[in-house]
């Protein structure tokens, strides 16, 4: 399963070193995770309502380029699933028009319910994202 | 009721400007009423164990000079109630060592239950801050 | 001059508070002057190119409502001649599909070169946003 | 070299799953590597007046536990060269006073002049950080 999406960098975005500070990094796959997730008919607020939630047990950047205010991201993210009780998503930032690498990077999440304790991923979600 | 904090400027809190990012000014506001909370012997965590929210019905803000990525700052805030039914925080912010003016501002504030229904306040509230 | 950008609620811009943390109304503020800038032809970026900054001299925001993680936002911004010196940008943003207002406020800016000097608006600032 | 920081959890760094948004543990290791940098006698500003800047080039974290607003964190922080161009800081967030685990990683970074060309680590670099 992958998806790709666009965002612009913000001023809030930038730092003093004229790139984009390194924590938004984790924020922009955030938004690659939640509209890869709006592609697949079910919304990750539909996962919230139906008792799921993925918190971040493990996140790597690798830091590639730079982006400055107003430069338009191509977000590209792959989700699958990571052993039978775990997701993970591979993200890819690039320059939307030159190509030139941004950053990339994964997370990987605990499958819980809405209190934090692991569950058995529900049906719907092995579906979607089990590629075995 | 007056109380003095420092902070730090951090590295994600600067921008490509030079000085730090605007929205930055309401984040140190929040640290200066913490800390002021925590002076008056009852941190703000302790108002919301007892039921009591302040969500911000207004901020303003007035800027008035640089802060770069590890300037010491100095927050000076004052609290009191802003009629019956509201609180009022006002912000000066300088650089530590030069007084040199940074920001200043208000924020205006409900005061309501953890469900963010209006409530009378609290005695002990009234007794800190209602300086009439 | 008028403009209206939609835009989504981050994880990262809520709080535990189930809304969106304060000081984000700033940063989704700016989103809106950058696609209104964009809208005119002339993006901020190419402000920058031309040697013309706006950092911000004042701020101001009213809390209207909630806004939690993936709500769709409209956000409108009005852009005009603040006196010969400064502009001034009004926002109001709200719920896109109920129209619940989530708050609304202004920024003030300077009208300065890329060193913060201040500098007379130049002829294409006052054709686009000089109502008189 | 290792240095010990605390710092208090702000309001705007939690999120609505009623813990830290998982961005903040990189501003956090940032906060780490500044007050380690400072407990050196030479603090970062001067690393960067002396012509020499450290941008990110991988960071890795892995989240352990809750971190609520106004907890306060205790970031253990140890620095070395990572070869014989680059440096590595390995970070360790836990509660300060249950000792509980709240995050772990490091970040490495290329050592560059200020506009980012790599360059020999100085002398006084290498007496700090070099282990061998």
């Amino acid at each position: 399963m992958q998806h790709i999406h666009y965002i612009r960098v913000r001023y809030s975005e930038t730092d003093a070193m004229g790139t984009y500070y390194n924590s938004r990094a984790l924020e922009w796959f955030e938004c690659g995770r939640t509209e890869l997730c709006r592609a697949t008919g079910r919304p990750y607020t539909q996962w919230e309502a139906d008792g799921v939630s993925l918190p971040l047990i493990e996140a790597h950047v690798e830091y590639l380029g730079k982006a400055q205010y107003d430069d338009l991201l191509k977000i590209t993210v792959t989700a699958e699933m990571a052993g039978r009780v775990r997701m993970r998503f591979d993200v890819t930032i690039e320059q939307a028009e030159s190509a030139q690498p941004v950053c990339r990077g994964y997370t990987i999440h605990a499958i819980t319910d809405n209190t934090g304790k692991p569950i058995r991923p529900p049906e719907w979600l092995m579906e979607l994202f089990d590629n075995d």
